[in-house]
């Protein structure tokens, strides 16, 4: 059984995890989520970063093994469960994609603030809308436009020899930025076939569907690393 | 024959792949730095690109393999040079810590570049104040902090069982930390001496030592990611 411990009121970047844990049915237990009598709770999250070291969620606790850094995460369990390349050079693509969805992350969060993770968004919401702009028509089109041309070129999949661990972090990215981009998510949309169909496969599978209706899926909300605020949206 | 593409006028992300190639003596071109007749030039990494669908240099070519990402090239040499632990677990801690570090780099970077890379920094340079407050009160001694706390429990290294590829990206970062906030380094330094002493181990390696006099050795710049704009040290 596995144990996942990230943050317990946003998708933020444990929902990557979250949702390759339920594509292959794993058993897991979401800690922090879990009440603080049955072990759950921040008490569980500092018991386990004061003992394991590790920098922040989320972590993945597999029996001894913990581990950090959510690419590095996706790769493990990925190669337990069938969704990591056995070959070698698609296995580092893979993580490259990983990884590249996780930068892109960042700049998705940096929108709204810009400034410092502690300040509120209204104390840096000029701030917010100035980079919005570069966000929108620059970075946006840089990354789509860049995995558009992979799966274009892997037959419909981010890696060459079908699904993968990347094709999930690549679904929730689509998810984030329609809810926290509407406007521009469809603009963008409407020229990359590809990667909208990917999207559309991977929410078709029966238990990512399940799992999307369920409870155990946080709604999106102004405290994770996806938000609405429409004056950013355009 | 490593070939090695980056940006040719700044150390940057190209700087940690560069440090561990030279340390471990291998044959290796920087490709772009070379005259354009000799197949370098921004022409050179544009044909690369648009042949092998990487995103961002830095990428590295080994015969037919081609590998982007910072962590991943690290790992990738650190594997063929013994810089990466043959140990699983910290082969992923090494990978874990080369993250971390690619994170804080980010981080250093949108300090004077908080709104969008494409402006000028005397654009955002408003921002950039205010951003550096929370860089040095909270963002630096976090990693910094994790840092030590890492070598302390690993025997004066950032990955148990020796020298990793990660202790070479820890060189570059306090390296660049000390080039661009000399006076927030001075302080956070004071008091975490074993980062102090891994710094000093690597930079006294007969390869780094020649490296760092060498005209191979971009110098630190106002076009790269650590920057000197002495009104955000403090």
């Amino acid at each position: 059984m596995y144990e996942l411990y990230y943050w317990p009121t946003i998708q933020g970047r444990g929902e990557f995890v979250r949702l390759l844990l339920e594509d292959v049915g794993a058993d897991y237990v979401d800690v922090i989520r879990r009440p603080k009598e049955d072990g759950g709770g921040g008490d569980a999250l500092r018991i386990l970063i004061n003992t394991t070291r590790h920098f922040a969620p989320p972590i993945l606790r597999d029996a001894n093994i913990t581990i950090s850094q959510t690419p590095i995460i996706m790769d493990y369990l990925g190669t337990k469960h069938q969704l990591t390349p056995a070959n070698e050079d698609a296995r580092r693509e893979a993580l490259r994609l990983s990884m590249l969805l996780a930068d892109f992350l960042v700049e998705a969060h940096d929108v709204h603030h810009p400034l410092a993770k502690e300040l509120y968004y209204e104390d840096q919401l000029d701030e917010a809308l100035r980079r919005s702009l570069s966000f929108r028509d620059v970075r946006i089109p840089k990354f789509y436009s860049h995995l558009e041309e992979m799966i274009s070129a892997n037959g419909g999949y981010l890696v060459e020899g079908g699904l993968s661990h990347a094709d999930f972090s690549l679904f929730q990215i689509v998810e984030g930025m329609r809810y926290a981009f509407p406007k521009s998510s469809a603009r963008l949309e409407s020229d990359r076939p590809r990667l909208v169909a990917l999207h559309a496969e991977i929410a078709a599978r029966p238990n990512i569907q399940a799992y999307i209706i369920s409870d155990r899926r946080i709604p999106f909300n102004k405290n994770g690393i996806f938000r609405y605020y429409p004056e950013l949206d355009g």
